[in-house]
């Protein structure tokens, strides 16, 4: 296996990006359980991401979600999130609350809220101008839920090109990353359902246009990290969204349900280079926290990434490739089980030390107090949540 | 085939109960979308139920579902309701959105909390006795969404004991109904997920518990008709939540999404002798009309059961069971597909005819001007909602 | 809804083929049970495929395996097929049964085996050159059990080696379609595992290179007819296999599982423009008779298209583009709804007669006696399976 | 985290019965694949079986396989097991291949069938009665494959007869084990497709018939975790088949697919009472090793379950009520995967070695030249299948 030492250069480049809707309540459309310390305003949730950087190290960035997020002055949030430490990141749209859409929006066979939706990514180009973000992310809730309810063919092409109007104002330091989900919110048929679907809608668009893969958006049993594979090898694998389920899109802490599964991922993401800056690959949280504490939860999530990152990096690939070439089943599959095993808690610990990180962030995060502060302090006012 | 005019009879004896919370508003943890028209209190709902009534006269009586439907005199509202042709059927609890319930309800680790479910248990057996309602439906929320968070067995155990206490004061000519579901709210695991669990569970308290088995609520691929089959046969089925899915809970109409399966649900329910008011398994719709009118929804669920019946009545049962004997595998699909593709809305129509009805009464309702008549009447207000 | 005289010009355009391995033993891993009159050989296996087309005059063509079907003379094979009503039709290749693919064919890392199998689809070619089929279909089993166990992302690019090498042998007139599976034979990967994976493989070849999608190759609860409302606007949907399947690739009956499924697939090939012969979709079942008679078998599964196809062009495209346009949820599906429930086997019955053959093909070949003949006649030699 | 060394007693206590037929060859419908050095007979299978306990002192009785497994002299086979070191463990009937058995055995219509059937199971305890076996582990392959093919509730109940025939047979010192499988080789319905049913079934045969969990057997998503903890309540959990899968009945190594699985599960058992010689739970592999080699695989298998149940071992159970009940969702859970992270290997290999055996048992296996000795030596024969 290889030698954690070696390995420590590449773990220093790594960066996730923590979604700002993740320190706000979320829950299902049965209950919303609220908590105090919630934040009420896009500054209270950048502050709580920082937090989480403060002690990780790992999550330099906030993305935004828009409309939840928006504010008078981006540049003042900006200055503001440096302040703290942090930067602004991806722009999120969000064209599934509005009463006009629900029968479609980037879809719709009204031309006029086409237009609106399509106007509504402009809005966020405009932000992502003030913010210096590169990704307009768009994850698409259009669909239908009962068969014969929409033209699934129809929607296609309309969504073509109205992603060709947007396209058309993406910077030339920027790009369009298109999401795809399995189901949910509609039942029938999603009009992104699936990476071929993302990955054709964008391939039109042009080399700006990339697929942005969540990993909790896929039916039950398919291979992700093959769809990693596939996407780093066609050059258009352009974010992740990162969090784990058991059913469907649960939204839990990432690896909290399949760690394997999670280690697998990433020794993909690696081996098909789409690890470090240069990659082009944004790593990114997308995830609910109903009923666990946000902050911690975003601190675990990210060394959960972090730890299964080491372990990825430390397979030794010279002697797993070997062993494929020889048919070695056995041996090729204990080569990558091996490092999963590999308990890097400790290795890692330490490094965190040698960078002036306390050891245990997670602990040390429990300690500092900044919990029982914005408990105290955030009395009144609207906690922020999906609506807001 | 069996003959149409030999079936009426049977038919005559359906009866499907209506959710009164499918006239209030429902949607997606993302999204609620409002209607013109929606009911604001529990009178405007079983008015709205009635219309279902009125048309199809095929669902007899409205549940409740406590708090949201909550009032002062329920003997007024019985009243109220027998003034429009149905009646008060099941009475629903919920312990699922207050927010001491957020870590479990009757197998919460702190037994006050325990307590306080139990407690809104027996308001709801009280309300039963005001309301003449046979059943007290329970669905459980109660589940973790992280490994390691609850302790599944001392659960399971509170379970039983807290449903032990609720069971003893249903009285003697009441019911105890335990819903099973696979997933939702709770990710990781939940309390009762599966029809083993509950019938465990209502064998242990005695013969007035009996199972509800939501056609909704299974992992993907489970053949429901054959949980049907086995349920009949312990004589546990206790009652059905009709709805239909793709995915998830997706809560479609009945029918929606596989006409199928709801045939041979339907199939086995009366081959093993669930069908008719002696049988003892009430049938009720449980759905959420997020994107298209309700009371139509309504409609249209109540004739996809009935339409359905009709085909499973029509099955040439002794053809069957020779060609079954036979092993005539071609044959004896075939036997259940001829009466699966037989169209019988046409005679469906002539029945509802003699009947007094109109033929279409889907038709008939959109001709009656209600739907126009609630959009302009109920103004102001709040709309109701899965939180009132 | 459309009259059903104006839909019987394209009803006769229909044209299913059928697998010669269709008629041969299959079964599962545990058990292949045996049938009299099963057919020893390639020519006996037409003889059958030729009552299918004698009784309903949809299966024009009959796809041969290699090397289960191979001859000595295809000239000769074509002209018994030919003399027997059929012709033959797309070639499939196996390359999943030799000792040598254990770890792979087109994707293995010894350039040999890679090469063996290339050379394989070479003879594949000689032989369409003889039959004059139009259509090279390449299923691969291709893939691994454990993680680890080979290189998923070099496969890939092996994969689409050896696919040029294949696809440079192809004729002006002549067309290479790839068929994707979830899983099986492989349980961890499958290196051709959806239509996205197809798609990008082929559209790397070329105009002749085409997607062939397998109704059972899917993920549980995957949206099906979405995939060919897609491919069919990339213009690369290039054939079908129709069967069905409740749980994994059971490869029952065609319509058999889920036929409100089978209906929607077959709505959206003809709103796509994919039905007909000028289309270029080629319609075929893949089905495993394991435990019901094999001819009458394939006659069910013939007439559950055809009866599911004029359903499908019974849909009233303009109502239904109304209430879509509309957003008249209920109305739209109510349109679809009323296609599919209608009962259209007297009408195809009738049609039948007009046109010369028996009203009820089933019945008809169940009367003729070639079952007791075949049962009689074909005593000893070794009955064809999956393995010959 | 509970210390190492005070695990080391309940470790000593673990065995893993393997089957016999795991070192013969197995594959999928679509190909067998065959290995120098299969065995041809009972006793090679043995002589492998050994081999596996020899190097991990972890699996001292082999499951046999009735008619795989048939012997003249079971007296003689089970002295020379334990001439070996190791002991006969279950048996398994098999009703799965034999023509009659096409449409049911244990359900057939035919009396004469289900006898012959219920005989082969009477032919199955006097083999028990020889070897000194406990169990009698009953898989039943019956099902159907086509809606209405049989009648589901009537093989209920000739199943439940024909298991109260068998069962009248059982002696007192033995057991009757149920095993439930979702799935194959029937694709419509299967007579015992989960917990539940096998679960009524035993209840109602008496105190010595118990539900067998096989760990591949179930719908997607299915928390079988908490199918342990519930059977483990009531006092029904007989034995479990490991194996693992990422897709349908997969068959691969335990562990292979989702280590965190095998984790949970173990952790379930142990909590639950089902670990250890006095337990009553049978722990046995049943695992198909289509690609890999079969003596290594059983020896990782084997060793993955050990390292597993060190880590569920080591759970700090004490600190886990503590969290749990204080509803620190985020600390209870973080309780369990501390001890799924930790890295166990050492400790066990230098525990191995203080008991006589050699650290590494996978590598010493290798380096004993066993596996090239049986591939010269088992010439000509026929290889060890599913079919013999």
């Amino acid at each position: 296996m290889t030698d954690f030492a070696s390995i420590t250069p590449r773990l220093a480049e790594q960066a996730i990006e923590l979604p700002s809707w993740a320190f706000g309540n979320s829950g299902t459309r049965f209950k919303v359980f609220g908590t105090p310390g919630t934040p009420r305003t896009p500054q209270e949730k950048i502050a709580d991401a920082a937090q989480v950087n403060k002690f990780t190290a790992l999550s330099p960035t906030v993305a935004l979600h828009i409309p939840w997020d928006k504010v008078d002055d981006y540049a003042a949030l900006r200055d503001y999130a440096q302040s703290l430490g942090v930067d602004l990141g991806t722009i999120n749209s969000n064209t599934f609350q509005d009463d006009d859409y629900k029968f479609g929006s980037l879809t719709h066979v009204d031309p006029k809220i086409r237009q609106k939706a399509i106007d509504h990514h402009f809005e966020c180009i405009d932000i992502m101008n003030q913010t210096g973000s590169r990704d307009l992310k768009i994850w698409l809730a259009d669909g239908t839920n009962y068969p014969g309810q929409g033209d699934i063919r129809g929607r296609q092409d309309r969504l073509a090109d109205s992603l060709q109007k947007i396209y058309a104002r993406i910077g030339d330091e920027q790009r369009l990353v298109l999401e795809y989900k399995f189901f949910e919110p509609a039942f029938y048929h999603t009009d992104v359902p699936d990476w071929g679907t993302s990955y054709v809608q964008v391939l039109a668009l042009g080399d700006k246009a990339m697929v942005c893969l969540d990993t909790g958006h896929h039916a039950p049993g398919t291979n992700i990290e093959f769809i990693v594979a596939q996407l780093l090898r066609l050059g258009k694998l352009g974010s992740f969204d990162f969090n784990s389920r058991f059913y469907a899109d649960d939204d839990l802490i990432v690896g909290a349900a399949d760690p394997f599964q999670l280690f697998r991922i990433l020794y993909e993401v690696i081996r098909g280079g789409g690890y470090g800056a240069d990659s082009g690959v944004a790593f990114m949280l997308d995830q609910c926290h109903n009923v666990e504490d946000k902050i911690p939860g975003q601190i675990r999530s990210v060394l959960n990434v972090q730890e299964m990152t080491a372990r990825a990096l430390l397979v030794d690939g010279e002697a797993l490739t070997a062993a494929q070439d020889a048919g070695d089943v056995l041996g090729a599959n204990g080569i990558l089980m091996d490092a999963f095993y590999t308990d890097v808690r400790p290795a890692l610990a330490e490094w965190r030390e040698s960078r002036g990180l306390d050891g245990d962030p997670f602990a040390a995060y429990a300690a500092s107090g900044y919990q029982a502060k914005i408990a105290a302090d955030r009395v009144g006012g609207t906690q922020a949540g999906w609506g807001a």
